[in-house]
């Protein structure tokens, strides 16, 4: 965390200062180290809303209103996000939030990595974080709804679909 | 919500004074009604723990450590209890809860009627109310995982198995 910190102390115009105080559990991605840059998690919720948004548009997600985003964060058990930093400079590139009942239950949803990122492991790198993180709160079924082109990026991530026969369900408004 | 403290304020020793003072938004559900009993539900997460175990047991669910069972509660977005009263005593006869980042998305958990009470349209009831109260508070995205044999019964309240392919999935500990 003080690595962290002291990264970002001397950070330029790209971060702004509420940014440069990003805490939280952060962990570096080894293999996606490469001379130029580096890969990092963080758990901080205090995410720059703006950021999440442009990664999201990136993947070409619906917008949402930054007002009930911010809300989500807030009352998420656990938030994710997986910067990319290169010398004083970083870029939010992948995220993840889970809620819970702090107790048997969490659900992951929004899980998205920047395309120009994708294809190098960092997904799976970024829910097995996640998943490390849920199982160090005792949180023991960990539940996700999967989009058909990514329910084989889950399975080989440990997850089954349809365990004995349970269904994921939805209800919206009509 | 008077109305339901008033109706325990006298309560004998079949409730105890902890419950009597049971509150959150009540309702009744008037086609429950007979001349020796009326279904009411509550919003109230102040639940007798050993009463919740008790209607869990009656439909053979795996005990819980209670300490989890109370963290569970309290971190839940909604919890509901349906309670069937005669004269002055009642009696926890329904159970449901969610999870949610109080903005999108909301996972009902813990769905349970005491089989005395199944198939009078209680489990149904107590599902709307749930719905009604999610939606209250501007959640859209309802969500919940179904037993095989319950699939059907979330079906007709308006659920959908796997919408546009999305499956839900399961992480468990080795």
């Amino acid at each position: 965390m003080v690595f962290w910190k002291k990264l970002f102390d001397k950070t330029n115009g790209v971060t702004t200062s509420k940014q440069a105080e990003l805490e939280g559990d952060m962990l570096e991605v080894p293999s996606a180290r490469t001379d130029k840059s580096r890969i990092f998690f963080s758990t901080d919720r205090n995410i720059d809303l703006y950021e999440l948004e442009d990664l999201c548009d990136a993947v070409g997600w619906a917008r949402r209103p930054l007002r009930k985003v911010k809300k989500a964060l807030e009352h998420s058990f656990l938030v994710v996000s997986m910067w990319e930093v290169k010398g004083n400079r970083r870029r939010l590139i992948g995220f993840a939030r889970a809620t819970s009942d702090h107790a048997f239950n969490a659900t992951i949803w929004d899980v998205v990595v920047n395309p120009s990122f994708q294809k190098k492991g960092l997904g799976k790198a970024l829910m097995k974080y996640t998943i490390k993180k849920l199982r160090s709160s005792d949180i023991s079924n960990i539940t996700l709804f999967a989009d058909p082109q990514v329910v084989e990026f889950y399975r080989q991530l440990g997850f089954m679909q349809d365990p004995e026969g349970i269904k994921g369900m939805f209800w919206y408004p009509d």
